[in-house]
């Protein structure tokens, strides 16, 4: 568990409706985390995917299929499922392979696509990502899971739509400067407080789109990257968690188990606390998903964020930037590789290729997926290398 | 990559068609391995799922729903997925964890369930497993592909359908022995040859059924394993392999490259050559399936397998028993479930638990399994300790 883990390169193809295949989007991002590797792709010794309803598009075991359209039909790969944060469950296994000396150079890809399913049928897919038996199967899909944490954190900690709102905005904010954001449109509290309700307290900007996409990167030994004499990041945190499957399983709605777990265990591995952190990715499919994370990775108080938020603490130039790549919510959300995604931020950010969303000065960054209502989690932490 | 791993534990459902949901049959599955392995289940650290058509239960996402239902809400789990190969596949990733040292008990639980969708549904999710661009959505799904492979191979090596039917006559023998397995029915060499034709040469005696179930194990360090003063088996074998994703991409289709590259490194790792294997549970998805990977595994030289099997040498109380499970053809294939099933039939065979099916005087055994038509393969070696 000590050799060290570094990202060699990242890329994605834009988040949104896409016409390709899923094949080929997998592809268009592989191709592009190769390109920005400036690796060859007969250095990479193993694949890792991450996907959720690849049956939407009629192809699952995709591993070999992206392989063998690499050209690298004779490297092994698999697919790893962990619903909505099936991308950072996949890059802790890609991880742990190459911290263990499995692997010298891996490509770690997240694909999704749904949108050609509509949104009623996407929205049955995705139920199938909760608890079926208890929540699902009984009408509780995710926007309404989410809408009943809302209204207890909000009861609890006297916080309003306005609050849930002000994420929103921030986050379509940052996305207005991603080129591949699926969201790109900058929108005031008043917008999103008259958007159509979804399920009460959530407005439809309140929640994260249903989108396509693939974002990969290229994992590699400490040896490998500094040999390569290219722009490389440190991966110096790896945590992973779990909670109970169903919301009302858990004692305390206000936070989510999987994420104090795994944030916990990266912070350690890592030896540095929240406020080493200089910006994060989190996973905010819904506005007020965002304001519990940030609390449970330590950025606030419980109970303290609403306010710290509304008040410009997690906009790209306040004390810890939340989602500089719009998040969830603007660049958005292609199950299979948000996760992934979030580390091509990172590596974008710390290789001068965020443009006018990069957050300056920043040297540590922290990124932040889970699963349904946060059944499984992942967080990992990574280090500029200078 | 030095750390021995062993398995402490083992248990199977019934395959066959089963009314249970597909958590309850991974359910039985886990606690029967649990209580095979003597462990209380809070020494589980990790959940290791392989899966393919959860969505057909309308359950994703199926590793935190296990774990909540066996009381093991803050335990990690996820979903590895590589079509009839994800058993196996599964097990390298969960064997690869504990040999690197990042947990000392997991469980890995394989699970699927389809036949409640009915023959034509399954056929069609079944064909999402092959490279859907090139073959199944022209039509050419696993029938019709595993009987281009069989004519390429009888025209080769003279083979004929008597060859390909002594392997499901003898695996149907073993299945009889078998109190778990889908098919347990005798079956005689005429039986075969008049069955209703699937895909000429292959009959419906030639080609496994779909099937329902979960099989279960509980992987451990040696530590964990010496400690628990209960009988163990070690894993001193591991090897990944992949082919080109297409049928049509690959140079002869009297082999499977991935059997080849994962059964050379699996030997390779446990420093043995294949005389020293006692018996095998191999990928018997169709008859030719077998006759091609027990040469693919070094058993019998490329083009002699045919005679030999029909000669007797791998029936049970030949040279190298082959499938003393029944193997996919009679045991069953619930294909999230294949790979770790065999992996029960090595700890059954090794720990007396396999009744008249037993292979006498057996001390290392071999599993062998496959996604597709061979795109992903891995293949693993036991060691009965005494």
């Amino acid at each position: 568990m000590t050799n060290k883990v570094c990202i060699l390169g990242a890329g994605s193809t834009k988040y949104g409706k896409l016409e390709e295949g899923i094949i080929e989007i997998a592809l268009n991002a592989s191709a592009s985390a190769i390109e920005s590797a400036g690796i060859s792709p007969n250095q990479i010794q193993a694949g890792y995917i991450s996907n959720v309803f690849g049956v939407a598009d009629k192809q699952v075991h995709m591993a070999p299929v992206i392989m063998s359209n690499l050209g690298l039909s004779h490297v092994p790969g698999l697919t790893i499922e962990s619903a909505c944060g099936s991308g950072s469950i996949m890059f802790r296994e890609a991880f742990a392979n190459v911290s263990a000396g499995f692997y010298d150079c891996l490509l770690a890809v997240g694909v999704e696509k749904v949108t050609h399913t509509g949104t009623a049928q996407s929205t049955t897919l995705f139920s199938y990502c909760s608890d079926f038996f208890y929540e699902g199967g009984n009408g509780a899909s995710f926007p309404g899971l989410f809408a009943s944490i809302a209204r207890y954190y909000m009861s609890k900690f006297q916080a309003d739509e306005t609050d849930l709102a002000s994420v929103a905005v921030k986050n379509h904010e940052n996305g207005v400067l991603n080129p591949k954001a699926h969201m790109r449109k900058k929108i005031t509290i008043e917008d999103v407080l008259k958007s159509p309700v979804v399920a009460s307290p959530l407005k439809l900007y309140d929640c994260c789109p249903f989108s396509d996409g693939a974002s990969a990167v290229i994992l590699c030994s400490e040896e490998f990257a500094k040999n390569s004499g290219r722009p490389y990041v440190e991966v110096i945190g790896s945590g992973r968690g779990a909670s109970p499957a169903s919301v009302q399983g858990r004692e305390d709605i206000a936070t989510i188990p999987s994420t104090v777990m795994a944030a916990k265990q990266a912070y350690k591995m890592a030896g540095i606390s929240p406020s080493d952190i200089d910006f994060a990715e989190v996973h905010d499919c819904f506005t007020i998903a965002e304001i519990i994370d940030v609390e449970d990775l330590g950025f606030f108080p419980k109970g303290k964020a609403a306010k710290a938020i509304r008040d410009g603490a997690t906009s790209l130039s306040g004390e810890i930037p939340i989602n500089p790549s719009g998040g969830l919510k603007s660049k958005g959300h292609p199950i299979g590789a948000t996760g992934i995604g979030q580390v091509v931020e990172v590596f974008d950010q710390f290789t001068g290729k965020s443009g006018q969303r990069t957050v300056k000065d920043a040297k540590i960054a922290l990124t932040h997926n889970f699963g349904a209502t946060g059944a499984s989690a992942a967080v990992h932490i990574f280090k500029k290398v200078e």
